[in-house]
């Protein structure tokens, strides 16, 4: 069992009649830890944050879930700290109780095991089948509601190790479990998430770094054909970093310097800023 | 605490990593028990099993379910006995493990205290701001990602008594809680639910009264003006049985007895098959 924390109590068990099981009534955030400090921190808070507002969940503890969150780092080394918010308990009925009193999770997880491969000689993608909804008052956040990223994955085994999610348009939003950059002209663009999607952590890391650096980069609309024209392609979170694209399906095999040219003018991905 | 049994053991509280927390990744049913009997269990069942078949949730223990349910239902007298299947523990990753044994919950709760005028009188309601976004791979599941219906619920307090919701294209899909039907030249029709919604068990038993009893109903795309236009409007669902609309916001007044002839046409709604 993993080392847990809810609402402050060690143990690895929430009650059944919280919303975050019933209704997925919250949001989360997977924090790499190295060394025992859990890495870019603050931008997962403020994204908890953003979420916790967009949801109207009353959560205010920041300072005790900081606490929670950089002492099971310093006891885990290397791992990822999940932090959940819910909205609290409740028993029956989408109404939240007036006096909900949200749930605070922290768990040390171990470390995924990625070869370094992925990220050196690129990976293998696909095209899911599976649709992102529009949701605009959702967009962006990072909540429990994520029945359309466990279909996703569900879609193929090992063949492929990310799968580009696209909406109801043929539009490009994001990867399975990442976001997603192209690399075009020496700049980068990356999926507006306006309509639906993830607001990755690492993805708005890179873009104020190309910001920073004088690299071009672009929120904008992205089709099919742009990521089968780009020079390169990669999947980005805080926990793979980068990983360029080697091969779309049977559709297009990239070169992958293309993406290690456009990082290496950047800081080392996900350095704290 | 209410009563619960998890995979067969007494207590109220799952694992910190259960899929059905981190990701919504289940089905539940809220099924009315009145002196001890679960009432139209073998639709909720149903219902259950198509929703795990949708999600490729390899559940099969229906038997020991079926057990459960009568006993806490038996034990109960009048409550609501809530029933959730989730794919399973996991750790982290959308990617379900190989081996995931689903999580059996049984709960049985406190019925809820409806005024019987809500049934006779008929309520108010309102259309909704939220919009159900279109999923047609999950449409009509009863699925843990709920966070739609929570946030349509809290556009009000108790102003209404029940919610509107429409899609992105202004179709009328059905309300916060419940399905909804029209009435309309002595005969029914209620949204068609291929694109989203919940396929409701008592939507579903009205259905095939109407068909039994020669009482013409259809399914279809229904509009804002549909509703307006009706002779009456009703929402339904296996715990309030059927509302009929009073008053729509402040667009429309109705005589609830166009809901009440049109219902006497029917066996008691929700009666045993």
């Amino acid at each position: 069992m993993p080392a847990v924390l809810i609402n402050g109590k060690p143990g690895g068990a929430i009650a059944v009649t919280d919303r975050g099981l019933a209704y997925g009534d919250g949001v989360f955030e997977s924090v790499p830890v190295t060394g025992g400090a859990p890495r870019l921190w603050p931008r997962h808070r403020a994204r908890l944050r953003d979420g916790c507002r967009k949801l109207a969940i009353a959560f205010d503890d920041w300072d005790v879930l900081d606490e929670e969150v950089r002492r099971l780092a310093e006891d885990s080394g290397d791992a990822v700290v999940k932090v959940i918010v819910t909205r609290g308990g409740g028993a029956r009925g989408y109404r939240p109780p007036l006096a909900a009193k949200p749930t605070r999770i922290v768990i040390a997880l171990p470390p995924p095991d990625y070869p370094d491969d992925f990220a050196q000689l690129g990976i293998a993608a696909r095209f899911c089948r599976k649709r992102l909804a529009d949701d605009p008052d959702l967009a962006g956040v990072k909540h429990l509601n994520r029945l359309e990223q466990v279909l996703a994955r569900m879609e193929w085994q090992d063949e492929y190790q990310e799968g580009v999610m696209l909406d109801a348009r043929d539009r490009v939003v994001e990867g399975t479990m990442s976001n997603l950059f192209i690399v075009e002209d020496g700049g980068l663009r990356t999926p507006l998430l306006d309509r639906c999607g993830v607001s990755g952590v690492m993805r708005n890391w890179i873009i104020e770094a190309c910001r920073r650096r004088g690299v071009a980069v672009r929120e904008d609309r992205l089709s099919r054909e742009d990521l089968l024209q780009a020079d390169g392609v990669f999947f980005c979170n805080v926990l793979i970093r980068a990983w360029p694209v080697r091969r779309l399906e049977s559709e297009r095999e990239y070169d992958v310097r293309a993406v290690h040219d456009l990082l290496r003018r950047l800081p080392a991905a996900g350095a704290d800023d």
